[in-house]
């Protein structure tokens, strides 16, 4: 049968978007119509051809109802399977993927605007009800994480898988308007993020699967592919900084991993990280680049889900309905919605407070604590939840840590009157029951101040380690700050996802990987 | 000293390009103007702040002309230090960071619209002329390679950081163009590539190392982090069609890794893939359906490479005007340039060939092969080169390969008359000067073609390894092709790269992997 495409020719704005008009050669390289295109052109009396899954079909005696499905939109498209049909409508159920023929008319219905007169239908594959996987009740999380392989058929994960391209691009467009250029660092890295035991080791390859030393004699049991040990990055920040020292404005948004054992609802083994490192201009204080370094961090999140496609969008709505998600009450569920909508669209700043200051609230707060409250110590998950969930009541940048507890490379700030404690320029972004979503600080750029911290953390600030991480500074060194910002995490925040296992289509924690 | 930024507020359009008019309070989130965006500006005699590098520095007796990078650009800010400014400007040595200040006025040298007349110099990092690695002469890819941390402050590597970018950002807008959602699959997997042993594998946790294991006993000596082996991810294919058989249409630009131990100059440990998957009409006869791939495929790179913004952009130009890069003669060199501005600018179709025609080809030609052309096996490089750099003079798609030498995820064409052999619905994309650019195929969606093409290549389909594989056929499968895209091979021939080693920031080959 020959298919008819023709109703959906692109309009010309779309293909400018491209980049240049396309000619009329260049039709060939267009693909047809998604449902969600055809949902959302404003015509109707149009004649498509649909392939699509059948996500559920409702048969009455001459007539059935299905939705239909390509995973374009949160939105499925409403059929009408008429008698003529035959006995095809009756092998089709719900999994089952079709091409369908017909008429898009405006629908009678209240759910929907449009729907399909459908006037020929083909099955591509059938689905088997009874043992199909993805059976129309409520699946928990657990269950579709043991069927990862299918669970972005669900509404909710192809919903978070949308939302996670839809953020990434904002990002990228975000970054973009103001001149930062994206960059490739590397995942194999010789780094071991200092020996905690943390950062995933590529194995030794041993000489009997290795194809060019089958020869090998047999001393030679294992060596290293790069001639030493390579890992897996845990942050892309010190490549990052190298590119910073010549790119100035760089960003990326690449996987990370930690090997981390501690299973949480916030912890996965491989996650994606934003992150940026930019030049700022030079300062004898660095608070006031961490208070501009947290405006910036603002801004990214303001200005990337804020914008109406993602807060309003169909996704954002497919997550937060999705109970199955979260096990809070349905109030206090569209409670946490509507403050983290305002919390992206108001044009107030969001709260601030030095590290001193938060442990200060914390002391005078009429809490029990299971860790005590004591400066100088980290802040744990129960500290972080009550100053954001219920002394601020939304996001809340945490600023000005003590020095013993934050990493060599951050730059301390000068003593401020009747404070004896060093504390860094740094921050920490705290969301409402999500934690920690991003950290960041100004950056260390003396090469002397920078290696007096790296001897005093153990590290050899000019061997083969480290010694160009100084080198950055050696040579035309400049002020700068960055951040890293979890995705998951973000995505988790935006779509009301309890768990970041939900946050990307493939999860992996420890003792679990499928596929 | 207070810095001035007014004269720079971003205009009204590019604000309104991160999605949503930002109010008044949003300017906190704004960066100043880069130098690139000084420069792409209109206006003169404005007063501007400017961070960069400097890139070098010609000291007249009363005057100095700098030219300053801020890695914004390839073209930098010509930039004039006059006498009053004393002693600093002696100070001033190629690679120093400087923070200045001054006026942008109308240039009367030929070699630029707009210079700065520089009123105030602060040395931000000095720069030791006589140790900076980084020196103005002539610097070989080798020893670049060699100083990996700094190499992004010559013209040519920081071009291709950007071009990577703007060619990322393209192929982003194009494929949203088209309806595709982006999506992270994962880079550790199960999957070790069917044991050719070019999968890096994790090294197993020692229970000495692992902090919830120190009490280990002794005959635990280590374990797998998820129970079972984990390898870095060779292709994100598999992945991707667990997701398409969801969303339809898929696509992913991700590292992928390849412990291969030969060394070419097109060949690295960590690369960077381009992959997309999506539904088809369904057809008896896959070969149609391989010929409207390769036209996609085509659509792809002349959507984003013939873009003007990169064909004709900046970075291009610094790249091919880079002679380091390419061992090839310079009037040789300008006619590549020139076929593959050429290339992607043409409404011609590009070439297309089936594998036989081409082993009728290659057995034809008046050359003397190394390796013997025989129907059957692989093509060499000798005989690609040959075929799309002698015959077609141009990119050449290769279809409808034979069956023995593709993978079991490939879908078979129906044998024509006079035909013995099976051949494949595939394809792979050749370019001048870097070989497969691309290959792709229609996947087999027949469970029980997919099961007995398994079994035949020694494979359980129905096992916990693969079994996932079968199930997204046996669930609502649909026809669908994809394909994979090495990036590093597109920025090659873009920017007319000798080796992909020059083609990504920080790469990782066989032997060598820095920091």
């Amino acid at each position: 049968m020959t298919l008819v495409h023709s109703a959906f020719r692109p309009s010309s704005s779309s293909l400018r978007a491209v980049g240049r008009p396309l000619s009329t050669a260049a039709a060939r390289f267009r693909l047809p119509p998604t449902i969600r295109q055809i949902l959302s052109s404003p015509g109707v009396d149009e004649k498509v051809v649909v392939t699509a899954w059948v996500k559920s079909i409702r048969k009455q005696k001459r007539i059935a109802f299905g939705v239909l499905s390509d995973g374009s939109s949160g939105v499925g498209l409403q059929a009408v399977f008429h008698e003529q049909l035959g006995e095809r409508v009756k092998e089709i159920t719900n999994g089952t993927s079709v091409r369908v023929r017909g008429n898009i008319v405006k629908s009678p219905g209240s759910g929907q605007e449009k729907e399909l007169h459908v006037e020929e239908v083909e099955i591509l594959g059938a689905c088997d009800p009874d043992t199909y996987p993805i059976q129309k009740q409520a699946l928990t999380p657990e269950y579709l994480r043991d069927n990862i392989h299918l669970r972005a058929r669900t509404d909710a994960i192809a919903s978070m898988v949308r939302l996670r391209g839809r953020l990434m691009r904002g990002l990228d467009r975000y970054f973009e308007n103001q001149d930062f250029a994206y960059a490739h660092t590397p995942v194999l890295t010789s780094g071991d993020a200092e020996g905690g035991g943390e950062a995933f080791r590529i194995a030794a390859i041993s000489s009997s699967q290795d194809p060019v030393r089958r020869d090998a004699s047999p001393e030679i049991v294992d060596r290293e592919f790069f001639t030493h040990p390579a890992y897996l990055t845990v942050s892309h920040q010190l490549h990052l900084e190298a590119l910073s020292s010549a790119l100035a404005r760089v960003y990326t948004l690449s996987p990370c991993f930690r090997a981390e054992r501690g299973v949480t609802r916030r912890h996965l083994a491989e996650f994606w990280m934003l992150e940026a490192e930019w030049g700022v201009a030079p300062t004898d204080d660095p608070r006031a680049q961490t208070v501009a370094l947290c405006d910036f961090v603002e801004g990214v999140v303001k200005g990337v889900v804020g914008d109406a496609s993602v807060i309003h969008g169909e996704d954002v709505n497919v997550l937060w309905r999705h109970r199955e998600y979260d096990s809070v009450p349905e109030a206090e569920r569209e409670k946490r919605r509507e403050a983290m909508v305002s919390a992206v669209t108001t044009d107030a700043p969001w709260a601030k407070m030095t590290y001193s200051d938060a442990i200060h609230e914390l002391l005078k707060a009429d809490h029990e604590w299971t860790f005590p409250v004591i400066w100088g110590s980290a802040l744990q998950s129960e500290h972080e939840k009550w100053l954001c969930e219920t002394l601020v009541r939304g996001p809340l940048f945490v600023t000005d840590y003590p020095a013993g507890i934050k990493p060599f490379y951050m730059r301390a700030n000068p003593p401020m009157a009747g404070e004896n404690e060093v504390t860094m320029g740094c921050f920490d972004l705290l969301m409402p029951n999500v934690g920690e979503l991003a950290g960041g600080s100004v950056r260390e750029e003396r090469l002397h101040v920078l290696q007096a911290s790296m001897h005093n953390k153990g590290m050899d600030g000019e061997g083969d380690r480290y010694g160009w991480y100084g080198e950055l500074r050696r040579f035309g060194g400049a002020p700068h700050v960055g951040f890293g910002m979890g995705f998951e995490r973000l995505v988790a925040w935006v779509g009301g996802i309890e768990n970041v296992r939900e946050c990307v289509p493939m999860p992996r924690w420890a003792g679990r990987m499928l596929l």
